[in-house]
Formats: C-alpha cells, sequence, structure tokens
C-alpha cells in the first residue's frame, strides 16, 4: 500500500511514529508561512502541517499551492497538538502530522460544488452528473457504509439461520402481467426478447420445488417505472423464501432478522415481535395500508350520527353508498385559514369531493357545515372524537375508498404541521405487519376480480369455503351480485402479510398455492381461461405437478429501510406530503425521469447495433433521432 | 415450521424422541406389509417405516400408495435400527423413523427422469427444462450449497480487510467497445437505450474517484456471447478495486481471499504464495496464457536446429519468419496411428498447417520427417527435449501465434491422453499468476495497436519511456515500421495480472491509469482521435480530472472457479479438449446458445409491447415470427 495508516484512524496513541498517509485536500490554511491541510481519506480527517522549517521549502512550496481535492501522499510524524489548538469535533483532534515529504499523486480541476455536507442546496441533477464527488461527502460515504455494513448483517443472519443465497436470472421469461417490464432483444433468437426480473418470485418458487427449503437473496429488481419521486428503475429487495412454513414463521425470521441487522450495523435496539393489523382497521382507522403508527390521528367513521343530516352533502353522499370519516385536530389555533385551504387541496387530490371543517368549542360562525349541524349532531361528533377541547373535527364524505384515502394523507399532512412525528424520520422505528388483506380486489374496468398481488398467494385456509362459494355465485350468476362489496369473494382474505415501518411499505409477502386445485380454484375465481394461465405460468403449474412442497416468503425493499436510516424523507413540494428519496442510498441512481447525467444513459445507439438485434426504432421516433442527432452534431462542431 | 427435525440430521442421540419429518419420497420398499421410505430433504435422507401394527391401516395404506418425489409429512418416533440392518453410507443409517401419523403434502406427477446422481446420461436440454428436478439431485444440491458457502466466505474475508460492498448499476451506458453488450430499450426517452453492464469496471473507478478506496462486488456480468459451450450471457464476478495500491497488493489480498474462502467453503488447503509466470515465459513453455502447470510436458523452440533442414516445410517456413516448438512424448508406444493422426488434426484446428511426428530411439521408418532430418538434426533435438528414452517428438512449424496455439493444445490433449492430471479437476489445484503481458497488440485488420483488455491499464513504470519512443515512432514514421514485431509499442508491458486454475482464467486485473498525461498518450499509441475518445469514455475522463486516486483492482470469475470445485470439467467431443461446463453451477443457467428451456425464454412479444418501447422488429424477422406464431397455433390445436 502506498499509505500506512488511515487519516482518520491516528490517535494519541501514534504520537512519534511515522507515518505515510495519502488523501484528498478537505481545507487549506496558511499561517505565517506554515500551511495547514486537513487531508481526508475515507476513515475521516487529519491535519497535516507543512512548516518550512521540517519540510524543507520545495514541499513547503507545494503544500501552498495544492487545490480542493487534489490527491496527495505525505510523509511524517505524529504529534500532539499545542495546547489550546486541539480540535474536539475531530477524531483526530488530539493530533497532527507534521509533514517531511509530499507529493501530488493527482491534481484536481476547480469543483463544481464543494464536498461539504454543510453546503445545501445543491442542484440534484449537478450531483448525480458528478456522482463521484458527491459520494466524497461524509453523509454520502456513511450511507454507502451503512448499506454495505447493513447487507452483510443481513447474510451473516440468515447463513446463520440456514438459508442459501442463490443468484437466480437476470435474463428471464416476459410474463405480461403486473409491473412493466424492460425488455432484451435476443440477437441469437431473432425476434424473440428476454425481460429483466421485476422480482425473483417465480424463480425462488421454483427454487422450493427444487427443495432449496431455505433461500435467500439480495437482488436487484427491475421495474420499468414511470416517473415518480419515490421510485427507481432498478431497486434491491432482500428476498426470502421457505418451505414447510407458516405466516408466523416468517414474522419470526423477519423480526429476528431486523432487530439483528439494525443492531450490528446501525447500533439500534428495536422491539420485537412488531405490532400486527388487520387491513381493515388499518384502512378504517388510519386510512392507509401503510399506516404510521409513531402518533394517534386516529380516524373515526360518523357516517350513522350524519347520515340524516340537512346538510345535504353529507345525507346526499350516504344515500349513494358513501361515507364519512374524518379526524380531530385539538386546539383551534393549531389551524389556520390557510392550512384549512391547503388541507382542502390535498383532499381533492385524493378525488374527494371536499373536506367538510368544523370547529369545535367556539368560532362556530367561520365554518359553513356547523351552520347546518344540530347541537345533537355536533354533541354526537364531538362525542366520537372522545374530545371536550377545542379543536377542529375534519370530515370527507364520498365514497369509501376516497373517503380512506383522504383522510389517510390529511393524517400524513396534519402529523407533520403538528410535529406529531420527530424531523429526522431515523429517530423512532416502528415497524408493523398487516395482516388479513383481501386476496382479491374488484376491477371495475375488467369487470373481474384481481389478485392484489399475483394469482399464486394462498387465501386463508378458513376461508377456502368463501373462495368456493364466491367462484360457484360467479359461475352460476346466483346470490351476490359480480363485483357487489358484499360478494364472497371481496371477503376472502389473503394469507399473506405486508410489512410497513414509520409509514412507508418496506416489503410484503404470502404464504403461496402449492396445491394444484386451490389454484384452479383461484383461476376460476379471477376468470383467467385455463389456456392462458398456461401460456403464462405453464412453466411454474408444471412445476407444481413433480413434487412443490408447502412454501412460502417475502420480500424487503432495502433501499426504503436504508432511506429511512439514512433519513432521506423529503417533501413533495406540491402535496407537502413525504416521500423517501431513495437516490440518497444507492451510489449511482437515475434521476426520476429515469436517466443517468453522470454517464449519459440511455443514449442511442448505432442503426448496425439495433439491426444486430433484429430490431429498428419505430418511424417517427427514427426521424426525431435522426433530427436530434443531427443538432447535436453541429452544436458540438 | 410444518418439521421438527431435518430429515438428514437424525442421529442415535434422538432416539426415543418423538419428531415431525417433512421431505419427498426417494425410495419406496414393501417388505411383508411393512412399508419403508427413504425421506429426503435438503438436509439428507432418512428411513421411515410404516408399520401398520404401529402406525394404523390407514396410514399404511398411504404409505403403500405414494410414489416418487411425493411431499409428505411424517410423524413419528426415532428408533434404533434393528441390529445387521444398520446402514453405514448414510449419516441417519444408525437409525429409522417408526411413522404413527403421515399425510401427503403433494403428490408427484411421473418424473422425465430420475432423481439420482448415478443415472447418468440424462440429455442436458431436459435436465434445464425441468431443472427443479435435477437441483433436488445430490450433487447439483451440494453445487447450490457450495456457492453459497463460497460467496459467504469471499464477503466475510473482504468486510474484514475493510471493502465495502457497493451495488453498481444493470441500466448502465452503452459503451461500442469490448464484448458486444445487451440492449435495454428506454420507453421514456424515445430511441434511446441502456445496455446490461459487460461488467463493473467503469463503475468501480469512479467509486476509486468517489474515494470508495476498498470496493468489492459479487457482481452479475452480461454479455451477448456467441454460442460456446463454456459460456453463459450472465456470470458472477469477484469485482475488486483498491486506491493506493501495486500489483503486490493485489496478490497478496486475492492470495489471501482465495485460500480463506476454499478453506472454509471446501476445506481445501492451498499454499500461498501463488506462483508467477511472465507471459512470455507461458507463451514460450506452455503455448497458452493460461497454463496448466499440474503437468511438465514443457514445449521447445528448435527453429535454429530446423532451420536449414533439408526438409523444406521446416525451412521454408523458417524463412518466412516462422518458427518450429515442439513437445517430446516419452515411449514409442504411448502414441499410436489413430492418436498421432488426432493429434494432427488438433494442429490444424489451431490453424497450423500440420503436425511432424519424429519417433526417436526407432520405428524411424514410420515417420515421413525423419528419413529427411539428418543423424546430427535428429542427436540435437533429442539433446534439446533433454531425452535419451525413445518417444515421440511433435514438431508445428508456422508463424508464432499459429505454433503457440498449437503446441498449447497438443499439450493439453497429450495430458488427458497420458493421464497427467486427476480424473477429477477438482482434486489439485494449481494457482498462477501471469504477469508482464503487453500492453498492446497488433491489430492488422484495422491496422493499428489496440488494447488487450482496455485502455485504462497502466503500463509498467518502468516501460514508460518505451511508450514515449513507441509514440514518437508512431507519429513520426521513423524507426521500426508501425506493426513490426520489434517495434517498441508491443515490447511495453502492461502492469496487469491474470490469474490461472488448472489450466483455465480465473480472473484478471491491473493498475490502472489514473494520470491524464499517460492516459492521453495511450489514447495516441491507440490511434484513438480525441473527440471519440471523448464521445466513449467522456464521463471517465472528466472524472480523472477531479482528483483520482491512483488504483487497480481485479475481477475473479466466481463460475468458473466454482467450475473446478464442483468438477465441472467436460471434453470436447470434437477437438478432445477440457472446458468448463459452468452451467453446473448456476442454478438457473441458459444454453450454450442463450435459451432457456425451463421458461421457454427468449420468447415472442406482442407489437404493442414493442410499440410502447418505441422500436419494431426488422421486417423479415417481423414476417418470419407471424409465420412462426401462426404455425405454433395450429399445432398447439
Amino acid at each position: 500500500m502506498l499509505k500506512s495508516h488511515p487519516c482518520g484512524g491516528l490517535t494519541g496513541k501514534e504520537i512519534g511514529n511515522q507515518v505515510v498517509l495519502c488523501g484528498w485536500v478537505q481545507r487549506k490554511r496558511d499561517h505565517g508561512g506554515v500551511t495547514f491541510i486537513d487531508l481526508r481519506d475515507r476513515s475521516g480527517i487529519v491535519q497535516v502541517v507543512f512548516d518550512p522549517r521540517e519540510c524543507g521549502q520545495e514541499v513547503a512550496t507545494l503544500a501552498r499551492e495544492v487545490g480542493s481535492e487534489w490527491v496527495l501522499k505525505v510523509s511524517g510524524v505524529v504529534h500532539r497538538r499545542p495546547p489550546g489548538t486541539e480540535n474536539p469535533r475531530l477524531a483526530t483532534g488530539e493530533i497532527e502530522v507534521r509533514a517531511q515529504e509530499a507529493t501530488v499523486l493527482n491534481p484536481a480541476s476547480p469543483l463544481p460544488f464543494p464536498v461539504r455536507d454543510d453546503v445545501k442546496g445543491v442542484d440534484e441533477i449537478l450531483r448525480l452528473k458528478y456522482r463521484y464527488l458527491d459520494l466524497r461527502r461524509p453523509a454520502m460515504r456513511q450511507a454507502l457504509e451503512l448499506r454495505h455494513r447493513f447487507t452483510k448483517a443481513v447474510r451473516d443472519f440468515m447463513d446463520q439461520q440456514g438459508f442459501w443465497e442463490v443468484e437466480t436470472p437476470i435474463l428471464w421469461k416476459h410474463t405480461p402481467e403486473g409491473a412493466r417490464e424492460f425488455l432484451v432483444p435476443s440477437r441469437l433468437h431473432p425476434g424473440r426478447f428476454f425481460v429483466l426480473p421485476q422480482s425473483p418470485q417465480i424463480a425462488k418458487q421454483l427454487l422450493m420445488v427444487a427443495g432449496v427449503e431455505k433461500y435467500f437473496q439480495i437482488a436487484r429488481c427491475l421495474r420499468d417505472e414511470d416517473p415518480r419521486a419515490d421510485r427507481q428503475p432498478e431497486f434491491t429487495q432482500i428476498d426470502v423464501e421457505m418451505s414447510f412454513v407458516t405466516a408466523d414463521d416468517i414474522y419470526e425470521l423477519v423480526e429476528g432478522l431486523l432487530s439483528y441487522a439494525l443492531k450490528v450495523a446501525a447500533g439500534r435496539d428495536i422491539p420485537t415481535p412488531f405490532l400486527k393489523m388487520s387491513y381493515q382497521e388499518a384502512m378504517t382507522r388510519y386510512g392507509s395500508d401503510k399506516p404510521d403508527i409513531r402518533f394517534g390521528l386516529l380516524v373515526e367513521d360518523v357516517t350513522d350520527i350524519l347520515k340524516e343530516s340537512s346538510f345535504r352533502a353529507f345525507s346526499d353522499t350516504v344515500r349513494e353508498g358513501g361515507i364519512i370519516r374524518g379526524l380531530f385536530v385539538p386546539g383551534l389555533e393549531t389551524l389556520g385559514r390557510k392550512d384549512l385551504a391547503e388541507l382542502t387541496e390535498l383532499t381533492k387530490r385524493a378525488g374527494a369531493k371536499g373536506l367538510a371543517t368544523i370547529p369545535i368549542g367556539d368560532r362556530q360562525q367561520e365554518s359553513l357545515v356547523a351552520r347546518f349541524l344540530t347541537e345533537k349532531e355536533k354533541e354526537a361528533l364531538a362525542s366520537r372524537f372522545g374530545s371536550e377541547r377545542p379543536g377542529w373535527i375534519l370530515l370527507v364524505a364520498d365514497q369509501a375508498d376516497r373517503v380512506e384515502e383522504a383522510v389517510g394523507l390529511l393524517r400524513l399532512k396534519l402529523a407533520r404541521h403538528r410535529k406529531l412525528v420527530p424531523e429526522r424520520c431515523s429517530q423512532e422505528l416502528a415497524f408493523l405487519w398487516i395482516v388479513d388483506r383481501p386476496l382479491l380486489e374488484w376491477d371495475a374496468r375488467e369487470e373481474r376480480y384481481v389478485p392484489l398481488h399475483h394469482p399464486f398467494t394462498s387465501p386463508f385456509p378458513e376461508d377456502i369455503p368463501l373462495l368456493e362459494e364466491g367462484v360457484r355465485m360467479l359461475e352460476t350468476g346466483r346470490g351476490e351480485k359480480k363485483g357487489s362489496p358484499d360478494h364472497p369473494l371481496r371477503r376472502v382474505r389473503a394469507y399473506a402479510y405486508d410489512i410497513v415501518l414509520n409509514g412507508y411499505e418496506i416489503g410484503g409477502g404470502s404464504i403461496r398455492i402449492h396445491d394444484r386445485s386451490l389454484q384452479e380454484l383461484v383461476f376460476r375465481a379471477i376468470e383467467l381461461p385455463r389456456e392462458e394461465a398456461k401460456r403464462k405460468f405453464g412453466f411454474l403449474l408444471e412445476a407444481f405437478e413433480y413434487g412443490a412442497p408447502p412454501h412460502g416468503g417475502i420480500a424487503l425493499g432495502l433501499d426504503r429501510i436504508l432511506a429511512v436510516l439514512c433519513d432521506a424523507e423529503q417533501t413533495d413540494p406540491d402535496s407537502g406530503l413525504p416521500y423517501l428519496n431513495i437516490r440518497e442510498v444507492i451510489a449511482f441512481p437515475k434521476t426520476s425521469t429515469m436517466a443517468d447525467p453522470l454517464t449519459g444513459a440511455p443514449t442511442p445507439v448505432d442503426e448496425k447495433v439495433l439491426k444486430e438485434q433484429h430490431i429498428t426504432l419505430v418511424p417517427e421516433v427514427w426521424a426525431k433521432v435522426q433530427q436530434e442527432a443531427g443538432g447535436i452534431g453541429e452544436s458540438n462542431e
């Protein structure tokens, strides 16, 4: 090695020792002919002193001439800093290295932005273009290190639990289901395509059929997503599958895994077991399938109280099959006119008609709605929200799905507004299992039931009779009408579980179907013709015929977990709602519009190269690319 | 868990205990109303006894009716086997489980091939189509487990050495250099493409610029290869890069890594440091840049002896600038007429004109060549090969590159023929570093020097003056003629290293250029115009301007290392030469023609889906696909 010690690792123990350091110039100061350089490497920073009386004029001159981020090699001796010049904020603040020799290993051009955490507001596109500079900042370096330590801990734990990590293919089979897939043309099989895997779901189920029993993989998943601030075209999941298990085994495993990895990688103690909440309760009381339980602000249903209200927006909605739900915010002064307007805006964003804001205790005259309510109704409302203090009741009346979404968003926004959650999202870690969600949902467009995730999730064993009854109704046309909210097929619960951290879904999984007749029943429930099932999933169905064991698993979103730990929560400027910027925990991410400012990818490709893959651009795009290429060529010359 | 114990983990200690097992029926035998089932899970096999007097008639009937690979759950008690019925070949051979209850978790259809290692000759395509059955065989299960243990050990070691594992992108930038890349159309950027990474080479160099200092990754690499038995479109490499290092640091790291991982994962002790051999010596004495040093059979150059031979094939070749080299095979009886014919065939396969076979000690008359040689020449030959015993001298006369390749192949084939290497290639592990290979090679087609790997490899520091001299000659037209074997540019050595195991290249790397002026010198040597360099590698060159540290690294081929350890060496039926079938160590590989018989990938894709990605098939392929789709539809109905 060109260096003998890491810069940030030097302590008082090294005093008197000769050291050779290599690193980057973080900061330089001159004091009466003596140059002080803060030299940085991965481990941290140390102060190097260039005193011409010790290092000679030549080296002293060199030190005076170096610039920010130049790479230096320095030989010198570790000294205790003169009394009064120690820097307690620096791990090496007790000592300094008095240089004897120095070499410039590489100079640096002036930087597009400074390599410092305390300089805010650098444009993210610029940060991504010069990602190699951005990654030199302590915060980003720490994110990379945490990512390494966390995945290492995951692997240690899984290995210790008897899991084998198995690599599954990147070149996979196109299945026209689920998320949009990236295509990869096959040169050797003209006109045919591989796709990049959305997840190793089917591959890991095949590994269970293969008898691997305990599989995991820290797996790259690729989805051709639409632009969204919290999405990336490639992300990483901790992918797990086990044979001969129940959901309880998965809970225990994941709780053990996360508490181990958080302890080892981040020094965090988290209590286990995690809370469990039914999907029903989450939707009803939190307006979300991924509730943030770090704060209360529970949703109450007041449909019964207001169904006959003289405020027509309420009574009409209920008559049309809608519901009324809302939240109570204590303190009339906490929400001003502007806040209420923003909350109303948010409600509309969720597709709901509007927000009824009812003051309790005072300022009744400010509310249009309040004037329409009877005293009895107002008392019943106050009692339902269990509050005798003044405050605001915020109500949304609409069809159930819109109400749920709207009150869920209101809850999130109010929590930020009222500072009910710590500013740093890593400060409190609230894990939660969501269980008992429905197996199927009604797709009004397709006029059929569709699986919430994929058709291989098992129903709850107790709910199989309900599934059978539903399929009977579907196929005979008798009983509940197809699509009705009370149809048995909407009441069948999935033997599935999602895991939530601070209001973000960080994973999900299920016990899978391994029984052919049950699988066929589910296919009938989703009205998937036999031939189509065969074409789409034939190879998996065939595998089930050769001794498939009962199995189940889960996938945890590594990027999201790390984003929470690294406080990569951001606020959407439009909605004021929080989201995770997972780019902060990925070494080389794409922008939210799925491009890479660093490499310039994606790029145009020569026609010759396309032709080799037997493809060509569609004519209108081809014309546009030709035009652009011409334009670019000109502007470069 | 549905089971209390692993089948293969039961020992005498469990005698008397109640156990619940889950597994697959490996074998079933009936003896006078009692059924014996060998139940298998990932851990191994245990014998389960179904005696109707203990388990009742119903369970006994069930046991009689199950078939191969059915999945069972069995409750019972562990008993010592009756004396004389122990099976010492089975880890659980001392005990048996006497069943009380049993459930069929899943039946199995009759298998396409038996799940047994001792059934040979199953067609590989069939094995790949039913990979989930093939993977149930002990040999394949062991390969998966070894792969897990080996990569786990690699990660443990690298972590312990201070390396961070960093994930680099799968969606990368097209660079029209090196291997052919897989293309991925970008839906959001019409007419533009990502590519799948051939390796994380540039990304890891950027991580060095980012100050990561010690990076590794067990990284998936994707190359659009032509069909070859020993290649896969996706493979895995142990990818390493370090800052502030010399080649010696890389040697030490890799030797430490491999000896640790081999010890921990496979119980193998390998001596370090590994031997080092110059590229020159490898080519001259072994006829290969990846010599198998488990055996001798060294190549001798006899150009000087035969340059004026009256055998014109020799003298003419030398006059035309060619060389004559060969091997000595002791024992005239070791090579019969058929063997000599095969060896001649192999020589021609390497592009050489033919093989001169000269008997020493006897049977002179059988050799046409021998009759043309003088006694003096024959004596000189025998003396050059250091043999006084009878045997065959095998000589190839041609241009140097063809001679080297031909004698290299002869050496490999003779080693198998004469059983100089163990049949199981894992038995002896001979590691070797190949160093000092040339930085550039002459590309006669392009009429310019080209880098052997990529243009970022540093020349040997001592050879930089030679590089400068060469570029001067190139640019002034003075001195050595461009392309001549003595041109200084062919004598510049790369600061690079390859690592070889048992004659297979299992990795390679280099110290990279980090100095802009040296990089520009190399670009001038390969006559790469400035503009083109910018277009191809601009983002990396720009990164070098912001304080790039000296750095270097290596990539090790995980699949090949594991293939050697798993004895996945096969013999090419045409050439009789050995190769590694890395499919044996990959869970779900592609065939040598890059297809997946299991999933059917690659598959046709709806035009709608292609259009969404702004591409379409070239007309002739489109027509063919339409035709086939019609054909397939008909044959299925």
